[in-house]
C-alpha cells in the first residue's frame, strides 16, 4: 500500500484548481491519513493557455480526456467536467470499463445515470465516489451510505443550494425583494448569470434524488422530483412568515412511507425552532431522521472551490485505504423500485398568500371556498395595501391532506377578488 | 461475503438492549445494506435474569466475558461494559490478540489506552470501532477521520456531554439555578445519583482526547485536558452572558498549533451567532474547521439507548463490508507527539463575574488590578444585590492573553472587597 495513487483530473475549473491545491497543500498530511501519497499524473481542460494560479507543469496534459481512462499511469479519473451527459458521461463509462476508479462532483450525472454507473462499478469492482455531488464539504453520502447505515430512515431533507439561501436569508436581514438581491448576487458572482438552475430548485432537486436512495436504498428517481423554487417570493411573504414564527427556505425533502417515495424541492416555512431556521448565507445543510439515532444534523459549505476539492479528496483517500464499497450503500440489484407517492395524499400545514380586491365579501368568499374543501385556517393575517392596489392576506392552514389546499385553490381559479397568482408554502412540520 | 458477521455482545445495559432491538428491527435492511446478515451468536452480562424486554433465548449466554474472544462462532466482540480498565480492557486486549474485530462505545477507555489497542489492532489485521464512544449517534469519528480527512484541522470543538447542556439549556430557559435542576435532573433519570463524572467535565474530556487525536493525527493525551465543569455556573451568569449576547455552554475544544496541543473542557460563552448556541437540551454536537473545508457541524442525540445503538451498528456494517483501516486514521507510528501546548498563551475574551463589597472604591480596585496586569475591559455591569449582600459585577475583557487575566485574578487574591471566588469563563470566539 506504499505505492502512489495516480490520479488524472479531466476539468481544470473552480473545483479542478481547488483539487490540486489541496492536493499539494496538504501532501504530507493527506499521505500519513492515507497510507501512501496521492499524486496527480495527468490532467485535461478545454483550455491550455489559461492560468489557474496552480502549477500543471509535472502532469501530462490530455486533450481528449476520455482517453484518461486507459492511461496505464492511472489508478483513478477524478471528473470535474460538469454536465449530465456529453464528455462526463463518456469519461465515466469508460473509466468503469477500463476497471479504474472514478471519482466525480457531478449531481446532475449521479442523478440521470447513477445506477448505470453503479452498475458498471459493481461489474469491474471499481469504485465509485461522488461526496462532492451533494452538499459540496459537508461529508452527507458517508453519513447517509456509513454513519446512518444502521437506521430505517424516514424522512432526509436538507437547504441543497447555497445561492437560494444566500438569497433568502438576504431578503430576510434586509427586508429586500427578490430580484434586487439576485441582482446584486450576479454582480457578486454568488448566482450565474443565467440563475434558473439554482433558483428554480433543478440543481437541489439533482442532489435530493441522490439523497433520496442512499437513505431509502432506493433506485434513484430524478423524474418524479416536483421541483418549484424561489422566484415567487416577495419580501412579505419573509416578513409575514417571521411575524408567525417561521422563516422561509428552499428545501428539499424524501420522504419514503405508505409504499411511494415523496420527493419535494419548494420554498417552505420552517419553523424558527428546527435547526434549519438557523442555517444563513450560502451554507448548507442536511437532516435524516432515523428510527434508531433521531434527527441527524449536518451543516457545512456547500460549494466553492475548498469544501469541494475536500470532498472530492476525501473519496479519494477512501479509495486509497481500499475503504469503499457499492456506490449506492448496496448493490443496485438490492435497491428498491418505489413509485412516486401518490401528489395531495401528504399532510401538513400550508401557508397561502393572495392579494385581493379592496371591498367587502372577499373574506366571506375565500373562507367559503376554504371551508368547502375541508381546509381549516390556524391563523389569517390581512395588511392594508398591497403594491399592486390590493390587499394583502396570509393564511396558514390546519393540519389537512395537501390535495385539500389543491382544492380550495381551484376552487377560487378565476375569482374576480384575486387580483394575482396566490402563493402557497408547505410547512415543515418535522 | 454472505456469510454473517457473528456477533458476541458483552454488556447488556441499556446500549446492549438497544443493540438487540436494532438488529432485529432493521434486520432485513441491514443484511441489504452490509451485503450480509449480522446475528448475534453469543453474549455475556452480569445478571442472567434481569428482564431487558428483549428475547435472548437464540444466543449463546457466557458468565466470563473474556472467553467471547476466542470462540470459533464469533467475528466481532462488541464491548458495552464500561469503564477504563477492568473486564472491559481486558476483553479488547483478548479480543484483539485473538485477531477478531472490536467494537467499543467505552470513551474512557478509548481515552486511556487506545494507542494501545489500536496497536494490538494493527498487529492482529483486526479492525477496532469505536463510533459510539463520542457524541452517541452523530457519525463524527467516522466524519474526522474520512469525511474531513483531507483538511489541516486547525480547532476541533463541541458540546460533548448531553447531561450538562441539558442543565445549562433548563437553567437558561427557566431561570433556574443549578442545584435545582441538577436535582430535577436526577429524579427525571436525565442525571447519575452521583453526576460528577458529567458535570465536572471528565466525560466530555474522554470525548475531546479522542476527537483531538483523529483531527490532528496526534497519539491520544487524556492526561494533558484541562478540565472544570459546570457545578460554579449560576443563575445570573446566564441571565449576564444572554444579555452581553451569549449563552453559556460546556465547550471541549481542542486546538493544534504552534508546536503544541491545546485540549480544555470548560464553561464558556457562546456567542448567539455560533451554531453550538442554538444546541439545546441533551443534544450534543461538534464542529471541525479544516483548512479547505471551512467549518462542519455536526449535532444529534449523543447519549441513549437508540443513537448509541446506531452508532455501535454502524461500525458492524463497516466491518461486515470490510470497509476499515486504523483506528485513529493512520497507523499508530504515524501520529505525532505534540506537547500540552503552554498554558495562557492562547488568546481570547473573558467573562468574570465578581460579588463584591457595596462600597466606593472598590471598582476602582479591581479595575487597577486589570489594568496592571495588561487586560482591557469591553463591557462592564454592575448590579443591585447579589445573593450574599454583595454587588454583582460582570465584566467581558477585550482579546489579551489568557495568562493576563489569570494574572488580574491573581492580583486580587485575598482583597476583602471580594465577598466570593470570582467566576472565569472563557468566549468561544472561534
Amino acid at each position: 500500500m506504499t505505492q502512489p495513487l495516480r490520479i488524472a483530473l479531466a476539468g481544470l475549473g473552480t473545483v479542478g484548481g481547488g483539487v490540486v491545491k489541496l492536493l499539494e497543500a496538504n501532501r504530507a498530511l493527506i499521505e500519513r491519513r492515507a497510507g501512501r501519497p496521492i499524486a496527480i499524473t495527468a490532467i485535461s481542460a478545454r483550455d491550455r493557455t489559461r492560468d489557474r494560479g496552480v502549477d500543471l507543469s509535472g502532469f501530462a496534459w490530455v486533450d481528449d480526456a476520455a482517453t484518461l481512462a486507459t492511461r496505464d499511469d492511472v489508478d483513478v479519473v477524478v471528473e470535474l467536467i460538469g454536465g449530465a451527459d456529453g464528455p462526463a458521461l463518456t469519461l465515466a463509462r469508460a473509466t468503469l470499463a477500463a476497471g479504474k476508479a472514478f471519482v466525480t462532483a457531478n449531481k446532475a450525472m449521479i442523478a440521470h445515470h447513477g445506477v448505470e454507473l453503479a452498475e458498471a462499478a459493481e461489474k469491474a469492482d471499481a469504485a465509485l465516489k461522488y461526496e462532492a455531488a451533494v452538499a459540496g464539504g459537508i461529508p452527507v453520502i458517508k453519513g447517509l451510505r456509513e454513519g446512518a447505515a444502521a437506521n430505517e430512515i424516514g424522512h432526509v431533507y436538507g437547504i441543497l443550494n447555497g445561492t437560494c439561501n444566500y438569497i433568502l436569508t438576504k431578503m430576510e436581514q434586509e427586508g429586500l425583494d427578490f430580484a434586487d438581491v439576485l441582482a446584486e448576487a450576479q454582480a457578486l458572482g454568488y448566482a450565474e448569470a443565467d440563475p434558473s438552475f439554482d433558483i428554480d430548485g433543478v440543481d437541489a432537486a439533482h442532489k435530493l434524488s441522490i439523497l433520496a436512495s442512499l437513505a431509502f436504498g432506493t433506485t434513484l428517481d430524478f423524474d418524479s422530483v416536483a421541483i418549484s423554487g424561489i422566484r415567487h417570493v416577495i419580501a412579505a411573504d419573509i416578513a409575514e412568515a417571521q411575524a408567525l414564527g417561521f422563516r422561509v427556505r428552499l428545501v428539499g425533502l424524501a420522504e419514503a412511507g405508505g409504499g411511494g417515495l415523496f420527493q419535494r424541492v419548494h420554498a417552505c416555512l420552517v419553523p424558527i425552532s428546527h435547526p434549519l431556521a438557523h442555517v444563513v448565507g450560502s451554507l448548507n445543510a442536511v437532516v435524516a431522521e432515523g428510527n434508531f439515532v433521531g434527527r441527524l444534523f449536518f451543516e457545512g459549505r456547500g460549494a466553492g472551490e475548498g469544501p469541494t476539492a475536500s470532498a472530492v479528496v476525501a473519496d479519494l483517500i477512501d479509495i486509497a485505504r481500499g475503504e469503499y464499497g457499492p456506490a449506492f450503500a448496496m448493490p443496485v440489484a438490492s435497491l428498491a423500485h418505489l413509485p412516486p407517492a401518490i401528489p395531495g395524499e401528504r399532510n401538513g400545514r400550508a401557508y397561502l398568500r393572495f392579494t385581493v380586491a379592496d371591498r367587502p365579501g372577499v373574506l366571506a368568499e375565500i373562507t367559503a371556498a376554504m371551508r368547502d374543501a375541508g381546509v381549516s385556517i390556524e391563523s389569517l393575517i390581512q395588511r392594508g395595501a398591497a403594491a399592486d392596489g390590493g390587499v394583502l392576506l396570509v393564511m396558514v392552514t390546519h393540519d389537512c391532506p395537501e390535495s385539500a389546499v389543491a382544492d380550495a385553490l381551484d376552487r377560487l381559479k378565476g375569482s374576480a377578488s384575486i387580483l394575482s397568482q396566490p402563493m402557497l408554502m408547505h410547512i415543515l412540520d418535522i
